[in-house]
Protein backbone atom coordinates (compact mmCIF):
# COMPACT_ATOMS: atom_id res chain seq x y z
CA UNK A 1 0.00 0.00 0.00
CA UNK A 2 2.86 2.84 1.04
CA UNK A 3 4.26 1.83 -2.79
CA UNK A 4 0.97 2.91 -4.06
CA UNK A 5 0.84 5.68 -1.89
CA UNK A 6 4.08 7.02 -2.84
CA UNK A 7 3.64 6.51 -6.36
CA UNK A 8 0.25 8.87 -5.88
CA UNK A 9 2.23 11.72 -5.09
CA UNK A 10 4.83 12.49 -7.58
CA UNK A 11 1.41 11.48 -10.22
CA UNK A 12 -0.54 14.20 -8.06
CA UNK A 13 2.33 16.67 -8.86
CA UNK A 14 2.50 15.82 -12.81
CA UNK A 15 -1.24 16.06 -13.42
CA UNK A 16 -1.06 19.80 -11.64
CA UNK A 17 2.19 20.67 -13.40
CA UNK A 18 0.60 19.42 -16.73
CA UNK A 19 -2.94 21.41 -15.93
CA UNK A 20 -0.95 24.51 -15.27
CA UNK A 21 1.47 24.11 -17.79
CA UNK A 22 -1.61 24.09 -20.67
CA UNK A 23 -3.50 26.95 -18.81
CA UNK A 24 -0.73 28.84 -19.09
CA UNK A 25 -0.18 28.78 -23.01
CA UNK A 26 -3.79 30.29 -23.25
CA UNK A 27 -2.63 33.30 -20.90
CA UNK A 28 -0.84 35.52 -22.59
CA UNK A 29 -2.14 38.38 -25.05
CA UNK A 30 -6.12 36.87 -24.21
CA UNK A 31 -8.88 38.68 -22.47
CA UNK A 32 -8.17 39.23 -19.06
CA UNK A 33 -11.65 37.71 -17.76
CA UNK A 34 -11.89 35.05 -19.90
CA UNK A 35 -8.64 33.28 -19.00
CA UNK A 36 -9.35 34.10 -15.30
CA UNK A 37 -12.50 32.27 -15.99
CA UNK A 38 -10.34 29.34 -17.32
CA UNK A 39 -8.10 29.01 -14.64
CA UNK A 40 -10.89 29.34 -12.17
CA UNK A 41 -12.58 26.19 -14.14
CA UNK A 42 -9.58 23.86 -13.31
CA UNK A 43 -8.05 25.24 -10.35
CA UNK A 44 -8.45 23.85 -7.96
CA UNK A 45 -9.08 20.77 -8.92
CA UNK A 46 -11.48 18.19 -7.38
CA UNK A 47 -9.85 14.60 -6.91
CA UNK A 48 -8.37 14.32 -10.72
CA UNK A 49 -9.87 10.90 -10.34
CA UNK A 50 -9.80 10.26 -14.21
CA UNK A 51 -6.38 11.85 -15.13
CA UNK A 52 -4.59 9.92 -12.01
CA UNK A 53 -6.62 6.91 -13.48
CA UNK A 54 -5.07 7.69 -16.93
CA UNK A 55 -1.52 7.95 -15.77
CA UNK A 56 -1.94 4.46 -13.33
CA UNK A 57 -3.15 2.67 -16.49
CA UNK A 58 -0.14 3.85 -18.61
CA UNK A 59 2.03 3.09 -15.29
CA UNK A 60 0.68 -0.65 -15.50
CA UNK A 61 1.52 -0.36 -19.28
CA UNK A 62 5.23 0.32 -19.04
CA UNK A 63 4.56 3.75 -19.67
CA UNK A 64 7.31 4.17 -22.42
CA UNK A 65 6.21 7.66 -23.55
CA UNK A 66 5.14 9.75 -20.47
CA UNK A 67 4.92 12.63 -21.95
CA UNK A 68 2.27 11.36 -23.63
CA UNK A 69 0.15 9.62 -21.12
CA UNK A 70 0.53 12.81 -19.00
CA UNK A 71 -1.03 14.87 -22.04
CA UNK A 72 -3.73 12.21 -22.12
CA UNK A 73 -3.94 12.80 -18.96
CA UNK A 74 -4.32 16.29 -19.17
CA UNK A 75 -6.59 16.02 -21.90
CA UNK A 76 -9.56 14.29 -19.78
CA UNK A 77 -9.22 16.25 -17.09
CA UNK A 78 -9.81 19.52 -19.45
CA UNK A 79 -12.45 18.11 -20.82
CA UNK A 80 -13.90 17.10 -17.38
CA UNK A 81 -14.43 20.60 -16.61
CA UNK A 82 -15.45 22.18 -20.23
CA UNK A 83 -18.37 19.70 -19.31
CA UNK A 84 -18.84 20.76 -15.28
CA UNK A 85 -19.07 24.38 -16.22
CA UNK A 86 -21.14 23.77 -19.31
CA UNK A 87 -23.40 21.47 -17.44
CA UNK A 88 -24.04 23.97 -14.67
CA UNK A 89 -25.08 26.87 -17.18
CA UNK A 90 -28.82 27.84 -16.69
CA UNK A 91 -30.41 26.76 -19.71
CA UNK A 92 -28.66 22.86 -18.05
CA UNK A 93 -28.63 22.38 -14.62
CA UNK A 94 -28.56 26.11 -13.14
CA UNK A 95 -26.38 25.17 -10.15
CA UNK A 96 -24.80 27.99 -8.43
CA UNK A 97 -22.29 25.55 -6.58
CA UNK A 98 -19.19 23.57 -7.57
CA UNK A 99 -16.31 22.49 -5.74
CA UNK A 100 -17.02 24.52 -3.05
CA UNK A 101 -17.14 27.84 -4.97
CA UNK A 102 -19.47 29.83 -6.93
CA UNK A 103 -20.43 28.23 -10.63
CA UNK A 104 -18.44 29.55 -13.45
CA UNK A 105 -21.37 31.34 -14.94
CA UNK A 106 -22.11 32.87 -11.16
CA UNK A 107 -18.46 34.11 -10.54
CA UNK A 108 -17.91 35.48 -14.21
CA UNK A 109 -21.61 35.62 -15.96
CA UNK A 110 -22.69 33.26 -18.39
CA UNK A 111 -21.68 34.20 -22.04
CA UNK A 112 -17.77 33.97 -19.74
CA UNK A 113 -18.95 30.38 -19.10
CA UNK A 114 -19.98 29.17 -22.46
CA UNK A 115 -16.82 30.61 -23.48
CA UNK A 116 -14.72 28.78 -20.74
CA UNK A 117 -16.32 25.25 -21.62
CA UNK A 118 -15.30 26.03 -25.42
CA UNK A 119 -11.92 27.27 -24.86
CA UNK A 120 -11.05 23.91 -22.68
CA UNK A 121 -12.60 21.99 -25.30
CA UNK A 122 -10.03 23.24 -27.16
CA UNK A 123 -7.57 23.22 -24.91
CA UNK A 124 -8.23 19.35 -24.39
CA UNK A 125 -6.82 18.18 -28.22
CA UNK A 126 -3.92 21.47 -28.63
CA UNK A 127 -2.75 20.04 -25.34
CA UNK A 128 -2.75 16.14 -26.21
CA UNK A 129 -1.45 16.97 -29.96
CA UNK A 130 1.59 18.93 -28.47
CA UNK A 131 2.03 16.38 -25.97
CA UNK A 132 2.38 13.87 -28.92
CA UNK A 133 5.50 15.64 -31.07
CA UNK A 134 7.69 12.81 -30.34
CA UNK A 135 4.91 9.97 -30.83
CA UNK A 136 2.61 11.25 -33.32
CA UNK A 137 1.83 7.90 -35.02
CA UNK A 138 -0.34 6.93 -31.61
CA UNK A 139 -2.01 10.41 -31.87
CA UNK A 140 -4.54 9.21 -34.40
CA UNK A 141 -5.90 6.31 -32.13
CA UNK A 142 -5.60 9.26 -28.90
CA UNK A 143 -7.70 12.11 -30.38
CA UNK A 144 -10.62 9.61 -31.32
CA UNK A 145 -10.56 8.29 -28.32
CA UNK A 146 -10.56 11.28 -26.55
CA UNK A 147 -13.25 12.97 -29.21
CA UNK A 148 -15.73 9.49 -28.95
CA UNK A 149 -15.61 10.80 -25.15
CA UNK A 150 -16.55 13.57 -25.55
CA UNK A 151 -19.10 14.48 -28.46
CA UNK A 152 -21.97 12.39 -30.46
CA UNK A 153 -23.16 9.73 -30.34
CA UNK A 154 -21.87 8.39 -27.27
CA UNK A 155 -19.87 10.58 -25.40
CA UNK A 156 -20.42 13.49 -22.46
CA UNK A 157 -22.09 16.07 -24.91
CA UNK A 158 -24.64 13.28 -26.30
CA UNK A 159 -25.17 12.29 -22.95
CA UNK A 160 -26.46 15.64 -21.60
CA UNK A 161 -28.50 15.79 -24.94
CA UNK A 162 -30.18 12.57 -23.66
CA UNK A 163 -32.27 15.36 -21.56
CA UNK A 164 -33.88 17.20 -24.18
CA UNK A 165 -35.78 13.65 -25.00
CA UNK A 166 -39.04 12.70 -24.01
CA UNK A 167 -37.94 9.05 -23.97
CA UNK A 168 -34.27 8.99 -23.74
CA UNK A 169 -32.28 5.87 -23.89
CA UNK A 170 -31.15 5.09 -20.01
CA UNK A 171 -28.88 3.07 -21.09
CA UNK A 172 -27.19 5.64 -23.71
CA UNK A 173 -27.53 8.09 -21.05
CA UNK A 174 -25.31 6.63 -18.45
CA UNK A 175 -22.95 5.63 -20.37
CA UNK A 176 -22.48 8.47 -21.93
CA UNK A 177 -22.65 10.88 -18.94
CA UNK A 178 -20.43 9.01 -16.40
CA UNK A 179 -18.69 5.94 -18.48
CA UNK A 180 -17.26 7.96 -21.04
CA UNK A 181 -14.42 9.41 -19.19
CA UNK A 182 -13.21 6.66 -17.66
CA UNK A 183 -13.20 4.56 -21.14
CA UNK A 184 -11.22 7.53 -22.20
CA UNK A 185 -8.71 7.01 -19.20
CA UNK A 186 -8.24 3.65 -18.97
CA UNK A 187 -8.05 2.82 -22.67
CA UNK A 188 -5.70 6.27 -23.38
CA UNK A 189 -3.14 5.06 -21.11
CA UNK A 190 -3.04 1.76 -23.20
CA UNK A 191 -3.13 4.07 -26.19
CA UNK A 192 -0.27 5.89 -24.80
CA UNK A 193 2.00 3.58 -23.78
CA UNK A 194 1.61 1.74 -27.53
CA UNK A 195 -0.47 -1.11 -26.27
CA UNK A 196 -3.84 -2.26 -27.83
CA UNK A 197 -6.72 -0.45 -25.91
CA UNK A 198 -9.80 -2.94 -26.65
CA UNK A 199 -8.95 -5.17 -23.21
CA UNK A 200 -9.06 -1.59 -20.84
CA UNK A 201 -12.83 -0.48 -22.23
CA UNK A 202 -14.55 -2.89 -19.36
CA UNK A 203 -12.19 -1.50 -16.47
CA UNK A 204 -12.95 1.69 -17.23
CA UNK A 205 -17.16 1.14 -17.67
CA UNK A 206 -17.02 -0.53 -14.57
CA UNK A 207 -15.37 2.31 -12.77
CA UNK A 208 -17.42 4.51 -14.47
CA UNK A 209 -20.45 3.15 -13.46
CA UNK A 210 -18.77 2.62 -9.56
CA UNK A 211 -18.26 6.69 -9.42
CA UNK A 212 -21.74 6.98 -10.55
CA UNK A 213 -23.44 5.13 -7.85
CA UNK A 214 -20.29 6.98 -5.50
CA UNK A 215 -22.01 9.94 -6.79
CA UNK A 216 -25.45 8.98 -6.10
CA UNK A 217 -24.67 8.74 -2.85
CA UNK A 218 -23.14 11.91 -2.77
CA UNK A 219 -26.26 13.69 -3.91
CA UNK A 220 -28.71 11.62 -1.99
CA UNK A 221 -26.73 11.90 1.57
CA UNK A 222 -24.47 14.86 1.62
CA UNK A 223 -25.18 18.63 2.37
CA UNK A 224 -24.03 20.97 -0.23
CA UNK A 225 -21.15 21.93 2.03
CA UNK A 226 -19.88 18.75 2.11
CA UNK A 227 -20.24 18.13 -1.65
CA UNK A 228 -19.05 21.16 -2.49
CA UNK A 229 -22.08 21.54 -5.18
CA UNK A 230 -25.88 21.57 -4.66
CA UNK A 231 -26.97 18.06 -3.60
CA UNK A 232 -30.49 15.98 -3.60
CA UNK A 233 -30.80 17.42 -6.95
CA UNK A 234 -31.70 13.93 -8.79
CA UNK A 235 -34.75 13.43 -6.95
CA UNK A 236 -35.53 17.10 -7.78
CA UNK A 237 -34.78 17.00 -11.44
CA UNK A 238 -36.56 13.24 -11.53
CA UNK A 239 -32.93 11.43 -12.65
CA UNK A 240 -31.93 8.50 -11.83
CA UNK A 241 -30.21 7.98 -9.00
CA UNK A 242 -28.97 4.42 -7.26
CA UNK A 243 -29.82 5.49 -3.84
CA UNK A 244 -33.70 5.95 -4.83
CA UNK A 245 -33.71 2.63 -6.14
CA UNK A 246 -31.53 0.11 -4.24
CA UNK A 247 -31.24 1.86 -0.66
CA UNK A 248 -27.87 3.29 0.77
CA UNK A 249 -26.55 -0.09 1.96
CA UNK A 250 -27.88 -1.41 -1.48
CA UNK A 251 -25.98 1.22 -3.39
CA UNK A 252 -22.68 1.02 -1.02
CA UNK A 253 -22.83 -3.27 -2.15
CA UNK A 254 -23.28 -2.26 -5.52
CA UNK A 255 -20.41 0.25 -5.88
CA UNK A 256 -18.25 -2.49 -3.73
CA UNK A 257 -19.28 -4.90 -6.80
CA UNK A 258 -18.48 -2.92 -9.51
CA UNK A 259 -14.94 -1.83 -8.07
CA UNK A 260 -13.95 -5.56 -7.82
CA UNK A 261 -15.41 -6.59 -11.10
CA UNK A 262 -13.43 -2.96 -12.65
CA UNK A 263 -10.05 -4.62 -10.50
CA UNK A 264 -10.87 -8.41 -11.98
CA UNK A 265 -10.92 -6.73 -15.76
CA UNK A 266 -7.53 -5.29 -15.19
CA UNK A 267 -6.14 -6.84 -18.49
CA UNK A 268 -2.85 -8.70 -17.81
CA UNK A 269 0.11 -6.25 -18.36
CA UNK A 270 3.26 -5.69 -16.84
CA UNK A 271 2.04 -3.91 -13.69
CA UNK A 272 -1.39 -5.27 -13.54
CA UNK A 273 -1.36 -6.43 -9.70
CA UNK A 274 -0.30 -3.23 -8.44
CA UNK A 275 -3.54 -2.06 -10.61
CA UNK A 276 -5.81 -3.65 -9.34
CA UNK A 277 -4.55 -3.47 -5.71
CA UNK A 278 -4.78 0.49 -6.30
CA UNK A 279 -8.61 0.37 -8.25
CA UNK A 280 -9.66 -1.69 -4.92
CA UNK A 281 -8.13 1.10 -2.53
CA UNK A 282 -9.05 4.06 -5.23
CA UNK A 283 -12.90 2.18 -4.45
CA UNK A 284 -13.13 1.94 -0.97
CA UNK A 285 -12.18 6.27 -0.93
CA UNK A 286 -15.18 6.53 -2.96
CA UNK A 287 -17.57 4.96 -0.14
CA UNK A 288 -18.49 7.92 1.82
CA UNK A 289 -16.61 8.04 5.18
CA UNK A 290 -19.66 7.63 7.59
CA UNK A 291 -21.22 4.66 5.86
CA UNK A 292 -17.67 2.58 5.26
CA UNK A 293 -20.31 -0.20 8.33
CA UNK A 294 -23.03 0.32 6.42
CA UNK A 295 -23.31 -2.29 3.36
CA UNK A 296 -24.60 -5.60 3.41
CA UNK B 1 -11.25 31.98 -65.87
CA UNK B 2 -13.07 28.31 -67.08
CA UNK B 3 -10.21 26.57 -65.47
CA UNK B 4 -10.94 27.73 -61.90
CA UNK B 5 -14.63 27.14 -62.56
CA UNK B 6 -13.98 24.15 -63.46
CA UNK B 7 -11.59 23.61 -60.67
CA UNK B 8 -14.52 25.09 -57.78
CA UNK B 9 -16.93 22.11 -58.78
CA UNK B 10 -15.37 19.39 -57.72
CA UNK B 11 -14.11 21.37 -54.70
CA UNK B 12 -17.32 21.97 -53.50
CA UNK B 13 -18.54 18.66 -54.36
CA UNK B 14 -15.57 17.69 -51.80
CA UNK B 15 -16.30 19.53 -49.17
CA UNK B 16 -19.79 18.78 -49.20
CA UNK B 17 -19.48 14.93 -48.95
CA UNK B 18 -16.55 15.00 -46.33
CA UNK B 19 -18.85 17.27 -44.44
CA UNK B 20 -22.08 14.59 -45.08
CA UNK B 21 -19.31 11.93 -43.87
CA UNK B 22 -18.65 13.51 -40.57
CA UNK B 23 -22.11 14.68 -39.57
CA UNK B 24 -23.26 11.15 -40.88
CA UNK B 25 -20.49 9.60 -38.34
CA UNK B 26 -22.43 11.10 -35.36
CA UNK B 27 -25.91 10.26 -35.59
CA UNK B 28 -26.46 7.16 -35.50
CA UNK B 29 -27.19 6.03 -31.66
CA UNK B 30 -26.93 9.75 -30.92
CA UNK B 31 -29.90 11.42 -29.13
CA UNK B 32 -32.27 12.42 -32.18
CA UNK B 33 -33.14 16.05 -31.39
CA UNK B 34 -29.17 16.81 -31.02
CA UNK B 35 -28.37 14.95 -33.99
CA UNK B 36 -30.89 16.90 -35.76
CA UNK B 37 -30.09 20.47 -34.44
CA UNK B 38 -26.46 19.13 -35.90
CA UNK B 39 -27.02 18.61 -39.11
CA UNK B 40 -28.95 21.67 -39.18
CA UNK B 41 -26.08 23.70 -38.22
CA UNK B 42 -23.90 22.71 -41.12
CA UNK B 43 -26.60 22.01 -44.19
CA UNK B 44 -27.27 24.21 -45.55
CA UNK B 45 -24.16 25.63 -45.61
CA UNK B 46 -22.83 29.30 -46.84
CA UNK B 47 -20.77 29.90 -49.14
CA UNK B 48 -17.75 27.57 -47.71
CA UNK B 49 -15.51 30.31 -48.00
CA UNK B 50 -12.74 28.75 -46.00
CA UNK B 51 -12.79 25.35 -46.56
CA UNK B 52 -12.39 26.28 -50.18
CA UNK B 53 -9.29 28.53 -49.64
CA UNK B 54 -7.63 25.76 -48.08
CA UNK B 55 -7.99 23.43 -50.76
CA UNK B 56 -7.24 26.02 -52.78
CA UNK B 57 -3.86 26.29 -50.96
CA UNK B 58 -3.32 22.83 -51.40
CA UNK B 59 -3.78 22.31 -54.76
CA UNK B 60 -1.43 25.26 -55.21
CA UNK B 61 0.90 23.45 -52.78
CA UNK B 62 0.51 20.66 -54.96
CA UNK B 63 -2.02 18.12 -52.68
CA UNK B 64 -0.07 14.88 -52.74
CA UNK B 65 -2.11 14.04 -49.59
CA UNK B 66 -5.72 14.87 -51.15
CA UNK B 67 -7.51 13.28 -47.76
CA UNK B 68 -5.58 15.26 -45.07
CA UNK B 69 -6.60 18.43 -47.30
CA UNK B 70 -10.08 17.58 -47.31
CA UNK B 71 -9.59 16.50 -43.14
CA UNK B 72 -8.41 20.12 -42.32
CA UNK B 73 -11.00 21.93 -44.76
CA UNK B 74 -13.99 20.10 -43.05
CA UNK B 75 -12.42 20.86 -39.52
CA UNK B 76 -12.05 24.40 -40.65
CA UNK B 77 -15.84 24.74 -41.85
CA UNK B 78 -17.31 22.49 -38.70
CA UNK B 79 -15.07 24.78 -36.36
CA UNK B 80 -17.01 27.85 -38.33
CA UNK B 81 -20.57 26.26 -37.79
CA UNK B 82 -20.04 25.87 -34.42
CA UNK B 83 -18.67 29.50 -33.85
CA UNK B 84 -21.78 30.52 -35.46
CA UNK B 85 -24.14 28.70 -33.46
CA UNK B 86 -22.86 29.91 -29.92
CA UNK B 87 -22.20 33.49 -31.47
CA UNK B 88 -26.03 33.66 -32.17
CA UNK B 89 -26.91 32.65 -28.69
CA UNK B 90 -29.14 34.39 -26.14
CA UNK B 91 -25.95 35.49 -23.75
CA UNK B 92 -24.41 37.14 -27.08
CA UNK B 93 -25.90 38.27 -30.34
CA UNK B 94 -29.55 36.65 -29.48
CA UNK B 95 -29.92 36.48 -33.58
CA UNK B 96 -32.83 35.09 -34.88
CA UNK B 97 -31.67 34.21 -38.15
CA UNK B 98 -28.53 32.63 -39.47
CA UNK B 99 -28.02 31.42 -43.43
CA UNK B 100 -31.56 32.90 -44.08
CA UNK B 101 -33.55 30.49 -41.91
CA UNK B 102 -33.97 30.18 -37.55
CA UNK B 103 -30.71 30.41 -35.44
CA UNK B 104 -30.43 27.10 -34.12
CA UNK B 105 -31.56 28.09 -30.19
CA UNK B 106 -34.68 29.70 -31.64
CA UNK B 107 -35.40 26.35 -33.71
CA UNK B 108 -34.23 23.93 -30.88
CA UNK B 109 -33.60 25.57 -27.76
CA UNK B 110 -30.98 26.51 -26.01
CA UNK B 111 -30.00 23.48 -24.77
CA UNK B 112 -29.45 21.75 -27.54
CA UNK B 113 -27.72 25.17 -29.24
CA UNK B 114 -25.25 24.96 -26.25
CA UNK B 115 -24.50 21.09 -27.26
CA UNK B 116 -24.56 21.45 -31.10
CA UNK B 117 -21.53 23.98 -30.76
CA UNK B 118 -19.88 21.78 -28.47
CA UNK B 119 -20.30 18.70 -30.49
CA UNK B 120 -19.61 20.80 -33.52
CA UNK B 121 -16.37 21.62 -31.37
CA UNK B 122 -15.34 17.81 -31.30
CA UNK B 123 -16.21 16.96 -34.22
CA UNK B 124 -13.51 19.17 -36.18
CA UNK B 125 -10.77 17.68 -34.12
CA UNK B 126 -11.96 14.40 -34.63
CA UNK B 127 -12.46 14.57 -38.45
CA UNK B 128 -9.05 15.83 -39.04
CA UNK B 129 -7.48 13.30 -36.76
CA UNK B 130 -9.33 10.54 -38.92
CA UNK B 131 -7.84 12.59 -42.51
CA UNK B 132 -4.62 11.78 -40.87
CA UNK B 133 -4.22 8.43 -40.32
CA UNK B 134 -2.53 7.71 -43.77
CA UNK B 135 0.06 10.73 -42.53
CA UNK B 136 -0.08 11.00 -38.92
CA UNK B 137 3.43 12.99 -39.01
CA UNK B 138 1.81 15.86 -40.27
CA UNK B 139 -1.07 15.44 -37.48
CA UNK B 140 0.89 17.77 -34.70
CA UNK B 141 1.27 20.58 -36.66
CA UNK B 142 -2.63 20.83 -37.68
CA UNK B 143 -4.22 19.94 -34.51
CA UNK B 144 -2.26 22.73 -33.09
CA UNK B 145 -2.98 24.91 -36.01
CA UNK B 146 -6.86 24.29 -35.69
CA UNK B 147 -6.64 25.29 -31.61
CA UNK B 148 -4.76 28.26 -32.24
CA UNK B 149 -7.70 29.48 -34.77
CA UNK B 150 -10.21 28.60 -32.65
CA UNK B 151 -8.43 28.99 -28.57
CA UNK B 152 -7.48 31.23 -26.48
CA UNK B 153 -5.60 33.59 -26.50
CA UNK B 154 -6.22 34.49 -30.33
CA UNK B 155 -8.52 33.00 -31.78
CA UNK B 156 -12.16 32.48 -32.60
CA UNK B 157 -13.50 31.82 -28.76
CA UNK B 158 -10.94 34.59 -27.28
CA UNK B 159 -12.45 37.06 -29.74
CA UNK B 160 -15.86 36.37 -28.70
CA UNK B 161 -13.83 37.00 -25.38
CA UNK B 162 -13.13 40.07 -25.75
CA UNK B 163 -16.77 41.55 -26.40
CA UNK B 164 -16.65 40.68 -22.02
CA UNK B 165 -14.16 43.94 -21.55
CA UNK B 166 -14.28 46.92 -20.70
CA UNK B 167 -11.60 48.58 -22.48
CA UNK B 168 -11.42 45.62 -25.64
CA UNK B 169 -7.42 45.09 -27.61
CA UNK B 170 -9.93 46.51 -30.94
CA UNK B 171 -6.82 44.52 -32.90
CA UNK B 172 -6.96 41.52 -30.74
CA UNK B 173 -10.65 41.21 -31.54
CA UNK B 174 -10.73 41.66 -35.55
CA UNK B 175 -7.81 39.14 -35.94
CA UNK B 176 -9.40 36.87 -33.16
CA UNK B 177 -12.76 36.88 -35.27
CA UNK B 178 -11.84 36.86 -38.64
CA UNK B 179 -8.36 36.53 -39.12
CA UNK B 180 -8.21 33.35 -37.50
CA UNK B 181 -9.71 30.78 -39.83
CA UNK B 182 -8.57 32.77 -42.64
CA UNK B 183 -4.88 32.03 -41.35
CA UNK B 184 -5.83 28.27 -40.36
CA UNK B 185 -7.03 27.62 -44.03
CA UNK B 186 -4.11 28.97 -46.00
CA UNK B 187 -1.77 27.62 -43.17
CA UNK B 188 -3.38 24.56 -42.73
CA UNK B 189 -3.92 24.12 -46.76
CA UNK B 190 0.18 24.28 -46.91
CA UNK B 191 0.63 21.69 -44.04
CA UNK B 192 -1.57 19.32 -45.28
CA UNK B 193 0.59 19.17 -48.32
CA UNK B 194 3.75 18.87 -45.87
CA UNK B 195 5.01 22.66 -46.51
CA UNK B 196 5.76 25.26 -44.33
CA UNK B 197 3.09 26.73 -42.85
CA UNK B 198 4.55 30.91 -42.15
CA UNK B 199 4.65 32.26 -45.31
CA UNK B 200 0.93 31.44 -45.72
CA UNK B 201 0.17 33.31 -42.87
CA UNK B 202 0.17 36.89 -43.73
CA UNK B 203 -2.27 35.88 -47.11
CA UNK B 204 -4.77 34.42 -44.60
CA UNK B 205 -4.84 37.57 -42.76
CA UNK B 206 -5.09 39.95 -45.40
CA UNK B 207 -8.29 37.78 -46.66
CA UNK B 208 -9.42 37.71 -43.18
CA UNK B 209 -9.82 41.55 -43.17
CA UNK B 210 -10.62 41.64 -46.53
CA UNK B 211 -13.71 39.05 -45.47
CA UNK B 212 -14.31 41.40 -42.47
CA UNK B 213 -15.03 44.96 -44.54
CA UNK B 214 -17.27 42.74 -47.11
CA UNK B 215 -19.22 41.26 -43.94
CA UNK B 216 -19.58 45.25 -43.00
CA UNK B 217 -20.89 46.13 -46.03
CA UNK B 218 -23.38 43.34 -45.95
CA UNK B 219 -24.47 44.55 -42.34
CA UNK B 220 -24.55 48.14 -43.46
CA UNK B 221 -26.21 47.94 -46.57
CA UNK B 222 -28.24 44.86 -46.87
CA UNK B 223 -31.55 43.80 -45.63
CA UNK B 224 -32.09 40.43 -43.52
CA UNK B 225 -33.62 38.52 -46.30
CA UNK B 226 -30.37 39.60 -48.31
CA UNK B 227 -28.07 38.61 -45.64
CA UNK B 228 -29.86 35.60 -44.62
CA UNK B 229 -29.05 37.48 -41.10
CA UNK B 230 -30.11 40.45 -38.80
CA UNK B 231 -28.75 43.27 -39.81
CA UNK B 232 -27.45 46.59 -39.06
CA UNK B 233 -26.46 45.62 -35.75
CA UNK B 234 -22.84 47.03 -36.13
CA UNK B 235 -24.00 50.32 -35.58
CA UNK B 236 -27.19 48.92 -32.83
CA UNK B 237 -23.90 46.76 -30.83
CA UNK B 238 -21.54 49.38 -31.38
CA UNK B 239 -19.68 47.26 -32.66
CA UNK B 240 -16.84 48.54 -35.41
CA UNK B 241 -17.44 48.26 -39.33
CA UNK B 242 -15.93 49.93 -41.90
CA UNK B 243 -18.69 51.37 -43.73
CA UNK B 244 -19.31 53.65 -40.50
CA UNK B 245 -15.63 54.54 -41.01
CA UNK B 246 -15.03 54.80 -44.46
CA UNK B 247 -18.18 55.25 -46.21
CA UNK B 248 -19.54 52.49 -48.63
CA UNK B 249 -17.13 53.32 -51.63
CA UNK B 250 -13.59 53.68 -49.23
CA UNK B 251 -14.83 50.75 -47.56
CA UNK B 252 -15.05 48.46 -51.45
CA UNK B 253 -11.75 50.13 -52.52
CA UNK B 254 -10.33 49.23 -48.95
CA UNK B 255 -11.57 45.73 -49.60
CA UNK B 256 -10.33 45.31 -53.22
CA UNK B 257 -6.91 46.61 -51.91
CA UNK B 258 -7.15 43.91 -49.61
CA UNK B 259 -7.70 41.10 -51.99
CA UNK B 260 -4.55 42.40 -54.26
CA UNK B 261 -2.53 42.39 -50.75
CA UNK B 262 -3.76 39.10 -50.21
CA UNK B 263 -2.90 37.68 -54.01
CA UNK B 264 0.44 39.27 -54.12
CA UNK B 265 0.82 37.62 -50.90
CA UNK B 266 0.57 34.57 -52.60
CA UNK B 267 4.08 32.52 -51.43
CA UNK B 268 5.64 31.01 -54.37
CA UNK B 269 4.79 27.66 -55.06
CA UNK B 270 3.70 25.10 -57.99
CA UNK B 271 0.36 26.79 -58.30
CA UNK B 272 1.10 29.90 -57.46
CA UNK B 273 -0.22 31.68 -60.78
CA UNK B 274 -3.48 30.07 -60.49
CA UNK B 275 -4.19 31.09 -56.78
CA UNK B 276 -3.25 34.33 -57.32
CA UNK B 277 -6.48 34.45 -59.95
CA UNK B 278 -8.23 32.93 -57.72
CA UNK B 279 -7.92 34.90 -54.82
CA UNK B 280 -8.83 38.04 -56.75
CA UNK B 281 -12.03 36.64 -58.70
CA UNK B 282 -13.09 35.48 -55.13
CA UNK B 283 -12.36 38.75 -53.65
CA UNK B 284 -14.30 40.35 -56.50
CA UNK B 285 -17.51 38.38 -55.63
CA UNK B 286 -17.13 39.83 -52.46
CA UNK B 287 -18.21 43.26 -53.73
CA UNK B 288 -22.28 43.24 -53.03
CA UNK B 289 -23.26 43.01 -56.86
CA UNK B 290 -25.16 46.41 -56.86
CA UNK B 291 -21.95 48.09 -55.60
CA UNK B 292 -19.32 47.14 -57.95
CA UNK B 293 -19.41 50.73 -59.88
CA UNK B 294 -19.48 52.58 -56.58
CA UNK B 295 -16.02 52.12 -55.89
CA UNK B 296 -12.97 54.99 -56.13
Amino acid sequence: MRVNDERAKPMKSRIEAALLDAIGRTEDGAPPKLAAAIRYAVFPGGARIRPHLCLAVAEACGNDEPALADGMATAIELLHCASLVHDDLPCFDDANLRRGKLSVHRAYGEPLAVLTGDALLVLSFDSLARAAIGRPTRLVGLITSLARAAGTPYGLIAGQGWESEATPSLAHYHRAKTGSLFVAATTGGALASGRDPAPWRMMGELLGQGYQVADDLLDALALPHEAGKPTRQDALLERPNAVLELGVSGAIGHLRDLVSHAAAAVPECPGAGALRELVMQVGERLVPAGLKQTAA
